[in-house]
């Protein structure tokens, strides 16, 4: 169990219904996708959006019982997000992910765009027939955001004028939009008030961002192993993140390296040391700080509740990750 | 003008309003997708589908003037056949479409990935903002049809043992779900009975079976000229259709052939004569005859327009193709 999992103690129970209910919707009706299925269902991914989703839902149901359409909004959640990496692995060429190899490196283009489509259309689906219509648009609202923040990313690469809050932008596309736009979701089944559907949405917003800044900075500083996909790999790719545009403040020189490309031997390394003699590091530490703890205080309209305290211990275990 | 435009003319300034709009939605917000918008909706598509909606609008709304929900469901409509298109493209691996090169051959696998993604996206969004969750749930139908039909294609290749049903649900969810559905949900956003609205839906049910079936018999019929893509693409890839699937009850021995993939010299061609010999175009003529006729019986129940008798025409021309 690793920590994020036992963090999940309150909803661990409801993600084992999930995974064997994902598993069943995917599989089930199309043979073709069940080996796919249950290579993205069965692979390590630590389920933080849908354990959200889940904790979210018990933290604003207090003593009832969370609904089947709880339920099926994490399991929305999940498909989206999983929809989403299997098109951006064809996008990004990516032949690994979460230490395996990607569906379309194992099973080709051809299935790779088919599953994704189909896990974007079931999970309309599911939305159109959770039949409230403020919690289908905002998970449409996402899937927009989705494909507009993989557009925008093969804009900026290798662009070094971007600036931190395009970055936080974009950050917000890939990975906050889901969490915060579900979370609200969450509590609008559970019927919360105006304000604490608010409340949520900052919650997941804060806590999206601190989770990529995060990811970002392992990139520099985790192993190939550690990751499960090759480290470097956004600078290589020229997607520029919070240490380099940090770092990019304090050496100008890094500017160079990174608008012809790396394509001189050693630029690569040059620009490495260049970023870890900076503070471009410790600074985007600092800011995935910040942004966890705008997390948690979204947090203190909620009634006190084991689920909204691992709501709460769960931005701590984001930075955690770093040290 | 091709004779099916001529048909729309209750609607041609409604078409021109749709192309305008369809071109600055995907192409402003996304610089790098202006090109493939300009492709798609450039592309000499006959925009049959959106054309239907609109009658089915103006039928229903009679004197009265047909509403900007009418004129975005036409957009969506047409916003999900061309994502299906770019997608199944890349999936069948086809250079060309309509007599142009597709997407992902221009641009590369990458960039029809998202824009099909984003097309997809882009009309979940506006679905949802139809503020009708009925019409939310008909069009997400045919969102998870169209990604079932193209797998279904995929897993019955070369499978001699398919029967006509299973071929006209396959055609159902490729062709024909989108035209029923959105032909059904212009009802409803102009306040029909339900009795109506299942009426329009068996209109465009049949008129898109109608539709494919006639598409398949050109593809044995047509010269790769006037197809815009290679000729007998579906023989050869396994896809296979009405007139292959009557003139197997006759010649036995085209099943051999197909069923060893025609890699046999000469298998194609021996193939072909066996059809042309058979009853198998005739009788899949024949097919799409009675799906015409069934669908105009649908609109009996609408009360005399130009928009009705226009989508009547559309179902004789329909077979017109053929001659």
């Amino acid at each position: 169990m690793t920590p994020a999992t036992s963090l999940f103690a309150p909803v661990e129970a409801d993600l084992q219904i999930l995974a064997e209910n994902l598993k069943q919707l995917v599989g089930n009706r199309h043979p073709i996708l069940y080996a796919a299925a249950e290579h993205l269902f069965g692979a390590g991914g630590k389920r933080i959006r849908p354990a959200i989703v889940l904790l979210v839902s018990r933290a604003t149901m207090q003593e009832k019982d969370i609904t089947l359409r709880h339920r099926r909004l994490a399991e929305i959640t999940e498909m989206i997000h999983t929809a989403s990496l299997v098109h951006d692995d064809i996008v990004d060429e990516s032949d690994m992910r979460r230490g395996v190899p990607t569906v379309h490196s194992l099973f080709g283009n051809r299935i790779a765009v088919l599953a994704g489509d189909f896990l974007f259309a079931q999970s309309s689906w599911y939305l159109a027939n959770l039949n409230n219509l403020e919690v289908v648009k905002l998970l449409s609202e996402v899937i927009m955001d989705l494909a507009s923040g993989e557009i925008q990313q093969g804009l900026n690469c290798f662009d070094t004028s971007i600036s931190i809050e395009a970055y936080l932008q974009k950050s917000y596309y890939k990975a906050a939009t889901l969490i915060a736009n579900s979370s609200k979701a969450a509590g609008l089944l559970s019927e919360v008030s105006p304000e604490t559907a608010e409340h949520l949405y900052g919650y997941g917003r804060h806590f999206g961002l601190a989770f990529q800044i995060v990811d970002d900075i392992l990139d520099f500083t985790s192993s190939t192993d550690t990751l499960g996909k090759p480290a470097l790999s956004d600078l290589k790719s020229g997607n520029l993140t919070a240490p380099v545009l940090f770092a990019m403040e304090e050496k100008s020189s890094l500017e160079v390296l990174i608008e012809r490309e790396f394509v001189q031997e050693g630029d690569l390394e040059q620009a490495m040391a260049l970023i870890l003699e900076s503070q471009g590091i410790q600074r985007a530490r600092e800011l995935a700080a910040e942004h966890a703890n705008m997390a948690v205080e979204h947090l203190a309209n909620l009634p006190p509740s084991e689920s909204r305290q691992a709501l709460m211990d769960m931005a701590d275990y984001v930075l955690s990750r770093l040290y």
